[in-house]
């Protein structure tokens, strides 16, 4: 029966599918599988074969876009096909459209969800959830914009935390790193001078959320901008309006200082 | 060795729980459960004991949260402890605290993350997740209030999708519907008049989020009030700017109307 299933590879290595995503891939008649839209550090595909019992067809980004989705199309008009995809399928856009042809053609699709990494960086910091506003991605500086600084700004005037994902691109091994995410905010704000990040300013260093071995530091600009965080991938919090519950628990999991008390709001 | 784990459960049932976080339980000396922050439909604990190979204690609502956080940090000072929760183990702020007491009590704490409802609803939605704004709770009516229609107008300003939980208390099989929560923020609208949510508002409603039988339903107020959802729980989007990527996802996901084309910003 022509079905297609999107299932999500959840964080860092084979073991981050749920037991439900697994079923689906053992119990589907072709299985594809893409890694180039997020990072899975540990992950190994010949332990994923082993565990799945099943020959996992890899795509690659040199493919275009375009052919891997024949690909996966033509699959899925013949029986059921499951697409492999890191964190969650649909918490990044790129197969949406997919999912969009799919239903145009009339091949069924269902989802089953993995854990996204951004989901897995808000968890770790201890701040609340639904205090996040709008979500930026902060680009190497070779293509430096004011974006973040401005989204940044918009969320702080209304008391909201912003989560900055840090470029990567995982083919060349290059990472931003927090420093220099840093620095980049820094330079727009010595230029625009609206008082939103300075070296006084309090924030959230987060290195390889959702692996076995996460790093998380909160301090003041000044000092997170010098802290050694190993290996990438990083990301930043720029903290709203803080509850004291989420001092407490910067303090507690993330080596904040005591500085830190007085900000509560 | 002392050590506390908290793991997530994912959504819907017991095979919501990751690979890993399997693992973790099957190793564990101690392992407590809680299933009172959230609600996973088809979860049986039977068929759980059976798959991990261990005994669960169940903690409910009616223990003291503190006596159920003395028990497990009790038996975390012995030796590795699990404790499992529904969705993610911290995107719900209930658990927190018990992190802070159990790290200030020198007793090392781990996370395995699971999937968590709002992450789920995003994805399922089709809409871009890094254009949600803050997140609000729709109350029961007997408690209406107004800031769910202040978060959705303040998101709104700046063009984000506001997503609404809605009230649930699960003990009483008691699940706020789509349409209470939309005729509530029609009644603040009717005293408000600031336009932010009327008849001819464009809505998505979500119910079932993460089980194998979600359904999705966008629309204008004045239709979606009236679309029979099911069974719950709900939850509700009301989007902010739209890009086209999405309108299409809407149409061909939620069963939007044509007219939603007219939206695009």
């Amino acid at each position: 029966m022509a079905e297609l299933v999107f299932v999500g590879l959840g964080l860092n290595d084979e073991k981050g599918i749920t037991l439900k995503g697994l079923e689906e891939t053992q119990s589907a008649d072709d299985v594809f599988m893409e890694t180039y839209t997020s990072r899975m550090p540990d992950f190994s595909i010949e332990r994923f074969e082993t565990l799945c019992g099943r020959k996992i067809q890899m795509l690659t980004r040199s493919n275009l876009e375009e052919e891997n989705g024949k690909l996966i199309l033509q699959a899925a008009k013949g029986g059921k096909t499951v697409f492999l995809v890191p964190g969650d399928p649909f918490i990044a856009t790129t197969h949406i459209t997919l999912r969009i042809d799919a239903e145009k053609q009339g091949i069924p699709t269902r989802i089953v969800h993995g854990i996204s990494i951004m989901s897995a960086i808000i968890s770790l910091s201890g701040l609340h959830n639904y205090k996040f506003g709008k979500t930026v991605t902060v680009p190497f500086s070779d293509n430096s914009s004011e974006t973040p600084y401005n989204v940044i700004s918009q969320n702080q005037k209304i008391g909201l935390h912003t989560l900055c994902l840090l470029d990567l691109r995982q083919t060349e091994n290059r990472y931003l790193s927090i420093k220099d995410a840093l620095w980049q905010l820094l330079d727009v704000e010595k230029k625009k001078q609206q008082n939103v990040i300075t070296a006084g300013t309090p924030v959230v260093g987060v290195a390889r959320a959702g692996s076995s071995d996460p790093a998380l530091r909160a301090g003041f600009v000044k000092d997170v901008v010098n802290f050694d965080f190993g290996e990438p991938p990083f990301s930043l919090i720029i903290p709203g309006n803080l509850h004291f519950m989420e001092i407490d628990a910067l303090l507690a999991f993330a080596g904040a200082p005591l500085e830190f008390r007085s900000l509560v709001r």
